[in-house]
Formats: structure tokens, C-alpha cells, sequence
């Protein structure tokens, strides 16, 4: 393993009328509750993951939150912020419903630039998705989700409008969670292969890798490109104890990959060597949610603009420390700024 | 002035079903943008300030904004917030309408032990308040409130419940920008001395001070034990350039008042001296939405304890310094446990 030292200079913008990155995931606000230490075992939630829950059980989950702070989330559509807030040109397809969540969704990533492919629900289809988050004092969250409309979405809701245009394709592997949004899933990859747009896959939580593992595999094995996940979840995915032997699997795949490690950093898994990426010095971290998505905005963004993946992850780690200092997973500061003044972009 | 150096020790915490600070203000719901240069401009507001906007300006105000953030707000709503978090007992008082934004509200303080007495607006008094925050890179927030509900408090919805068991009433000085709601303040002093509870105003804002200049007077030659404001409000209060001339005033009153002043700490007017507060020091300052009202939170919550002043001020110097390191106005850090550490309670 290397350790990188590189500097990095990024090279081109994407064309006029190209997008850096087209994101497809589950549109969601986040509900976000710190000092939960004791309130998310009461709700019987598994600490630092994420749990489904249904519509019955929205009242009794935001009751047992402390005061909350709402802003919009969703895994992949925090990466397409973060994007946006580097300056990238980019595009985002999803599912809402017709009601306040929804509109605050699309507010957000619209007054943002971000081009928007945003199906809306039909009335039996549930509500906006919402993520319930638990902060403790150990900067680590908790979530309980409520898929509702996210998950409706269908392949007949995914045209190409934005993909045939995209440099990146970014799939959320939570997606898989509901069975129409595997087909839309398919339909993603198909459209971006036929644009030759490149496939990137967020493995999203561990305990989804363990529920689609098969569906997963399938997806890196066929048709992604690149693949973005934590420790957990990639050691999940091939079922073996080391990072060396799932490294070895994603070697073998062809695929590049980069494996985020909290304070460790990330490891970019190259055809030939596996380059460590430290993570930013972050004196106070308060909330270690969106940590992954922003370090996936940096490094898809550098790709998209042509950089190295070690320079791309450089810029991941930057964007990365940026989210772990405050609460929520949205950039507070201008990334593009950031990143210009770090010499990454 | 004396710089302060005092080692604080606060006291004693209220007797068992006794309140420290009950608060009555604009009940509000803060959406908060930063990167807002040039829209609040595009807006016709004025910087660093507060504008009132009517119901019907919602809509083309949120459109402009871009990606926000949601979380309770109201000037003394985030003192109270900031007693509750420094592990104060406390009450609040104010009007919310029938809508997810008073849900939101009042979820916030109940989910922080806040005891409340929320009036419920009829169905043509509008929404719940909300105020529009627009935050630039220089910290400076710039804001366009709708009162909505929250300015239709009566006097027929304050009862002594609350305010009977509280070392301090604290008023907001906002709730004069209608005139129901003065009479409603007239009733909170009323009751405040009779059940010996001190009476705390915040003069909230300088144009709010210009706009009921002779109701302020009034009241603080009359009503008020304690005054808070910033140089602004105060010079402007009292007609005054400079603010030794603004503390002669004070001090020909009989009142004890604290003055924020922004980088440079607050001053406390004591009846022979102005002693001086300086700010904690603070690495990075994103927003300084809420400085006052948490300076309010560990001076009033600092003065029931039976600290002195001084001690006060320095709790609510500290309380301060944290509210700017990051977005919104209510605290993201358990004070107590930070005012502990910092050996001031």
C-alpha cells in the first residue's frame, strides 16, 4: 500500500451541456436529532445503521426525537449537493410525493443547479421519504428511514434525458430495497452503457448488502464501473474477514473502487496497487452523516474532470471533512471555494 | 471598565417545581440559506436586520432562497432552548398555528423538557410564524420574518402558570410589532410582580426598537429589572451616540442590562461599574444567528442561578461561542456539559 502524497490539478470541465454526474437514489429529507444516546435502543434501532420503518410508525419514531433539525438528504442526492457545491454540472432522478417534504426536496437541489428528473407519487404511493437520524455524542447516526414515495420509483419513471448526457451514472444500492426500482435500476445502467456514461454503485449500508447481495453482485459483476462503499460493506459484499481478499475480489473484477475507513481515510483499489488517501484533520466531529456521500461528490467529481482516482480521492477526503463538522449531511461551506484554495480543483 | 477575570461559581439551582427562565416571544419556525449574497439584496432587505414580510410574499421569498436548512427559532425561544440545554428548568409562552411548522415548534422545546403554554391560533390568524434566514459569508445574518400566528397573542392567552414559579420572565421586545400583543406584555408584567419574578426584556432588533421607541421606554422606566440588547438597540433606545451616554441612562434607571458587541465580548452595567465580557475565541464563524439569544440563555440562566452578574455574563459569553461555529440558532452541543468542563456551573 502507498501512501499518497500527490498533488493534485484537475483538468477539464465537463462540455457545455454535459453533466459531470447523473445520480439516481431515494429522495429523502433528513430529520436529524442529536444527544440520542438511549432514545434510538428504545426504538430498537441497530446503532450506526440504518432501519426501515412503515408509514404507522412515523408518529412514534419523531415523538421519541429530541428537537430536530430538517434539511434534505437521501444518500446519493447529498453526493449530487456536494457535486453542485464544487461547481460541477449535475443532474438527479428520484421520486417524491405531492406534499411539503417534496417540495422542500426539490427546492433544495434545484436552487442548487442541479438538473432534476423528480417523479411525483401517485396518491396511494406514500408520502416523501424521510430519514429519522440519531446523533450521539460520538459523532455516529443512527437512522431510521421511511421509504414512502422514494421507493415507487419505477423504470417507467427513468428516461434519458439526463444519463445520455452524463459522464457518471451514480446508482444508490438502497434503491434495491423495493423491487420496481431494481428494474428501474437496470434501465439506469442500460441507458448510461448505451451513452457510454460510466456506472458508479454506492453499496449504501452493510445490512442492504446483506439483503441484496446477489442482486449486488450481479450489478458490479456486469455493469458498474465504479464502486463506492465503506469497510463493512465491501467486505460484506464478497463475504470475506480481510479488506486484502475484497480488494483482491474488485482486482479480479476489473472494477475501480474506493473504500472509505472513517479517520483512516479511504484506499483507492487500482488495477495494479491499492493507494491510501488520509482523511482531513477535523478538530471537533459532530456528525459523521454524509461523511461517505460527500467523499463519493469529491472523488466522482475529480473522475468526471478527468483526474487521476488518487487525486479524485484526495478531493473526496477534502469534501468528506468538510460534512463531519456539523450537523447534517449538506454542505455549510462553498466546497468549490474549499477545494479551490486546497489547490484540488 | 474593569476587564473581568472572575472564576465563576454559580450556586443554586430553583427549588424543586420552580422555573429559571420563563420566556414569552414570536413563536417561529427558522429557514435558513446561507451563500445568500445577492438575493437578500434582490429582496429589498436590509442587511444584518430583520424586515417584516406579509403572508402573501411566502412564496416568492422561499423560491429565491437557495437549499435550506429547517429548525425552531424565535429570539426567545432559543434562550429558552439554551436554559433548557445548560439543564435549567423552564417555560415558554407564545402562539402557534394548527400546522406542521407549530408541530415542529412545539415538538422542538417539549422534546427539551420546555413546559409550554402554545395558544392555538383560530383559523384566520394565519400560519405559524417563520422567519427566513440569509446567511453570507460574512456570518452576518439577514432576516424576513412572517409573524403569522405567533403576533396574535392576547392577553386573554396568558395565564399565570408558568410565570408564577419563574425567577425570570423574560419578554421579547418583537412582540410589540403588534398591538394585541402589547397588552398581552402589559398582562406577562403584571403578573411577573406580583408573584416577584424578574422581569428580563430584549430589545430584540434596532428597527424594532425604532418602531416602538416610546412603548420600550415605558416599559423599562416602569417594568424591567433586566436589559438586554446589543449597541445598536441600546444607542438607539436611548437616543444616544455613543454608548457611555447609553449606560448613564441605564444606570440613571436603576437597571441592570448587558450589552453584547458582537467579537468584542459584552459589557455588564452594574450600578458603579461597566464591567467588560470578552467573546470566547472562535476558529471559524459560520453564522451569528443566535449570538444574542444565547448570550441571553447563560446571562438570565447565569442571574437565577444567584450568580452575579459578571459570573452570568461569562456563562452567556460562552453560550454564545458556540451558537456561531455552525448554522441555526439553537444550540448543536450539550451546554451543560460545555459550561461544566469550562467550570462555570
Amino acid at each position: 500500500m502507498t501512501e499518497s502524497t500527490a498533488p493534485v490539478s484537475l483538468r477539464r470541465k465537463p462540455a457545455p451541456g454535459r453533466l459531470a454526474v447523473t445520480g439516481i437514489g431515494n429522495a429523502m429529507l433528513d430529520v436529524i436529532s442529536r444527544d440520542s444516546e438511549g432514545v434510538y435502543e428504545s426504538l430498537g434501532l441497530v446503532k450506526a445503521s440504518m432501519t426501515l420503518i412503515e408509514h404507522h410508525q412515523l408518529e412514534t419514531f419523531y415523538n421519541a426525537m429530541g428537537p430536530t433539525v430538517q434539511m434534505s438528504g437521501g444518500s446519493v442526492a447529498n453526493s449530487i449537493a456536494g457535486v453542485a457545491a464544487l461547481g460541477g454540472t449535475c443532474g438527479y432522478i428520484g421520486k417524491v410525493a405531492n406534499d411539503e417534504f417534496g417540495e422542500r426536496f426539490t427546492h433544495d437541489l434545484r436552487s442548487m443547479g442541479v438538473e432534476l428528473d423528480l417523479a411525483i407519487a401517485g396518491d396511494h404511493e406514500g408520502l416523501t421519504g424521510r430519514c429519522h437520524v440519531f446523533i450521539t455524542d460520538d459523532a455516529q447516526r443512527t437512522m431510521a428511514t421511511y421509504l414512502g414515495a422514494s421507493n415507487q420509483l419505477q423504470s417507467a419513471d427513468i428516461t434519458d434525458r439526463l444519463i445520455r448526457r452524463s459522464e457518471i451514472t451514480y446508482v444508490e444500492g438502497y434503491l434495491f430495497d423495493l423491487a420496481p426500482a431494481k428494474e428501474a435500476v437496470r434501465k439506469v445502467t442500460t441507458l448510461a452503457h448505451e451513452h457510454d456514461s460510466m456506472v458508479a454503485l454506492s453499496l449504501s449500508d452493510m445490512f442492504c448488502v446483506d439483503r441484496h447481495r446477489r442482486d449486488f453482485l450481479e450489478l458490479v459483476t456486469s455493469d458498474v464501473d465504479v464502486l463506492l462503499g465503506n469497510e463493512d460493506e465491501i467486505t460484506s459484499l464478497f463475504q470475506v474477514r480481510s479488506l486484502g481478499a475484497a480488494f483482491d475480489a474488485i482486482t479480479e473484477l476489473g472494477l475501480l473502487a474506493a473504500v472509505t475507513r472513517g479517520p483512516r481515510g479511504a484506499d483507492v483499489v487500482l488495477p495494479d496497487e491499492v493507494v491510501s488517501v488520509p482523511a482531513r484533520e477535523v478538530e471537533t466531529v459532530v456528525d459523521q452523516n454524509g461523511a461517505g456521500d460527500m467523499f463519493a461528490a469529491g472523488f466522482l467529481y475529480g473522475l468526471a474532470l478527468g483526474a487521476d482516482p488518487v487525486e479524485a480521492a484526495e478531493l473526496g477526503s477534502l469534501c468528506a471533512g468538510e460534512i463531519i463538522k456539523h450537523l447534517g449531511a449538506r454542505p455549510e461551506v462553498d466546497l468549490e471555494e474549499m477545494a479551490i484554495e486546497a489547490g484540488l480543483i
